[in-house]
């Protein structure tokens, strides 16, 4: 079934998802602050608008995939926000990497409207979203809403987790899962180090391992960019996915709930940005080489 | 083609092991110091020895599969040992989590005898060694001999890696594994703490990221202990990869290589030990759970 | 020369301050939100005020020491805050440990308004406060209103350092005191825990250093504490500090240069605020000798 | 009184303790690795010897001061060591850093041949041994021996603890003393990166700091080389220091006793030693601000 759909957000999460709610068959209606982004999905069909509020005219669902809290703020209570604009039960797809407070915030904002907003944060990097193989969790407002939207998460994912009506929760293990990334990262980082400098080549250790108890995606992927020392091209820049961690620990002190290793990533993620790295945010595992003198 | 095999140490894992090697029609002669042990195999068909010496006498092969660094030295160059007894041209395999610098030393000692060691670490836990489902790393000696080895080694596991001559560099491989497992039974303890105390189900995040980008046997066996935070039954004590923690730290700081995580997964074995809790080894796990109150 | 001074906050560092305030001839207004605090000084000749508006009616010299960032903005540009009833060129001596931002922002405020804010964090405990031994650090507002300021932090303390015109630089300096203190405390619980699990006397070991290399009052005064594993009275809960080393965090991300052992600090206070430990903060020294079992 | 004593091992500090021994009255013999190194003293009346065995006849005193656990070993019980040839009754005043238990052992070994070892490390660098004002610990022995051998160790220093019996606890205490130091030292190398990040002079804070709360010779001197990021002359090298806190760490694991803080001392000296820094053992500190991007 057809939907009128907003899509608000265009980076390279923004673009590969909205791409496939179009293939599927939906009326999308896209914003980006920066305009030119949305001319590849212009060309697929695609409906450009110049505010956020202008973009969710109409829509039955709006999609946000925007880079941090402020920004996704911005563009639901900001001067020309979506939310006075949106139609009442209407459903928001809130898909950032936020705190969990920012989303339960503009949730409740969301209900004093007759909207809904459901927070969908995806797990996956720009070639999964691209191919339709994200995984989600959904969070917030009612499960009917939630059922609701699930058909069009279908489109973009291979699969949503719920977490029940708070719309923090999908939040928390989003935050969970950019931490549990980032420990594999230095876990490797660590590995190949030690291998290297005992006379190992670090491609066969990794090799090894990701074809024997760890054979899996994430670590043959990061592995692979860990092993040969070479961070391109850039998925995500360092000082995101250290927001990202800043949010952990964020998290972490507001629950009361040391983290060692989310100190070390964050610290480690922090050094990569003091020294104005251009590498994909795997680049951090370059400290523990570096602090080995390699 | 079936060997004169001898094996040493029979412990869980050496248990299932020389099961193994006995199913695929090897002669066995086996020898543990706690003689009691060796009753499952020799109702088998399997000979016992009362000493290494005697175990190895007119064995084609050798495994052992002892407790650490001391053990191997004892079963080799000890007072009742096996090198002196172990016919030229026979094969040792060294399982056994011991230094790099350990197989190094007694590769040499063999190579003067005439015999040759190989080390030959094991990844996975004692009901993997039963299924015959181990991975191993093998190095040191020839490549002539190595190849000789393999069949047999086929017996015991899936699939063996080669990382060549020196007889460290399995072991180096071996320790890496140990400190990524133990990496991320630390990353899940930390990201199920906070999601608890965030008002999450410890057992709903364990679900969720072991069947999408964490959907693999390590992350879901040790998962699941640390989401139930019930560490029984033990499969390796804490104390016993405490000791594996301390090799990769003397290695680390062998190789002048720095490694954070590891700091952090020892000091948490370690007040484990010092708590004296009866739990398997992830059960260090419960470090980030105390520390958050819980 | 005597001044009307008004003095905002009367926890036990505000109380000794303002004591002193007294005894040295000034005309004191005071005010706190629990209105029963202010009784001693009443009694020695202070007005009590019912806002913070009220209490610097006429003012010459402002004091505040509150609990945190959140309290002094309220006392300062709250519903009824100080800051439109302050004459103008009236001088605002901000004490509490605030975030560096903070105070900047708040004197940027006090200077539109023809008034002036400079940031005059203290170092010591209560009774070093009592004893008007503490020494401060100024920064904020011009050189020549700092100079004015002067005379009245010789009352309450033994001497002040300027640190120019940002009115964040002196509490970028506190927060680096505070984080000072706490590696002082946590370098001395693992010292002590060692040797008392050597089979020394932690008392011994403590008296060892503080009268010989580390013989100085910030280490004999908290060391007791650590050595005799007691810890009160308790001069400051570890809640609050805690919110200070969170400030210190807070500074080294945004400066991003990352602080290995403020996160240790930061955590083991964390630990002992979730195991609601009613102790002096300096009690997070239990976290070592707890992790080792003690 | 006058006695006849010798001193093994005439680096920098046992130079100096050498030439106060000498000062003070006593007929000393001896002995260094690199004889060169004793020729200061034979022009002030010293006698070389060629060997350990050699130093040591008719002494009634012997010092020892030698660079780690291998060389005290050598010393004593290697194939020219002085155990063999020391007199019934005579005194080995043990200096150097070394572990608990090396001292322990040698301790016993002297008591088989009728002599005594004490354990008396020394605290201080040298420049305060030349000046005769090391702080010192000992223990091992009897009360007895240790009151003989006293009036020595007040040639050398300013003051002497007891420790008592055990030979190994007096080298706990100079293993806690260096971590100490370790632990003021990184603790200022984060305070003054992170003041220097947020626009404030290094050299400001060091003297705010050392001219109150942490006024005391140890924050002042090694301050002073965090404060100007310039650490020369090399007092003690990295690779020394880290090989005392390995020890530490040793001793940590030994006792079951997780010190955080000495991980990551440790692992910023290791980083040192692998960049191959020629600097003091305080260059660590350089590893905050390299991490902050400085």
């Amino acid at each position: 079934m057809s939907h009128s759909v907003a899509f608000l957000g265009l980076g390279s999460m923004g673009l590969a998802m909205a791409t496939n709610l179009l293939k599927a068959g939906h009326q999308l209606t896209v914003y980006n602050r920066t305009a030119s982004k949305a001319e590849p999905l212009q060309k697929l069909g695609a409906t450009v608008a110049h505010t956020p509020a202008e973009a969710v005219q109409g829509a039955d669902f709006v999609f946000s995939m925007v880079t941090d809290d402020a920004a996704l703020e911005e563009i639901c209570t900001g001067a020309e926000g979506l939310l006075p604009a949106l139609k009442p039960g209407a459903i928001h797809a809130s898909c950032s990497t936020v705190a969990p407070a920012t989303n339960r915030r503009l949730a409740e904002a969301h209900a004093q409207h007759g909207t809904h907003l459901i927070a969908t944060p995806v797990f996956g990097k720009p070639d999964v979203a691209a191919a339709g193989n994200l995984w989600l969790a959904s969070a917030g407002a009612t499960a009917e809403a939630r059922e609701k939207l699930r058909p069009l998460l279908d489109a973009v994912g291979q699969g949503t987790h719920d977490f029940g009506d708070d719309a923090g929760a999908a939040n928390t293990v989003k935050l969970c899962g950019n931490f549990l990334l980032g420990a594999a990262i230095e876990a490797m980082a660590e590995a190949f180090t030690l291998a290297q400098k005992s006379g190992l080549e670090r491609k066969q250790v990794y090799e090894f391992f990701t074809s024997t108890i760890f054979n899996t995606p994430i670590y043959k992927s990061y592995g692979k960019l860990i092993a040969e020392r070479h961070y391109h091209p850039v998925g995500a820049a360092p000082a995101i996915i250290r927001k990202d961690l800043r949010l952990v620990l964020d998290e972490s002190r507001a629950q009361v709930a040391p983290m060692p290793f989310a100190n070390i990533i964050h610290d480690n993620l922090s050094t990569t940005v003091a020294k104005q790295e251009q590498v994909d945010w795997a680049g951090f595992a370059e400290r523990a080489a570096e602090n080995a003198g390699l």
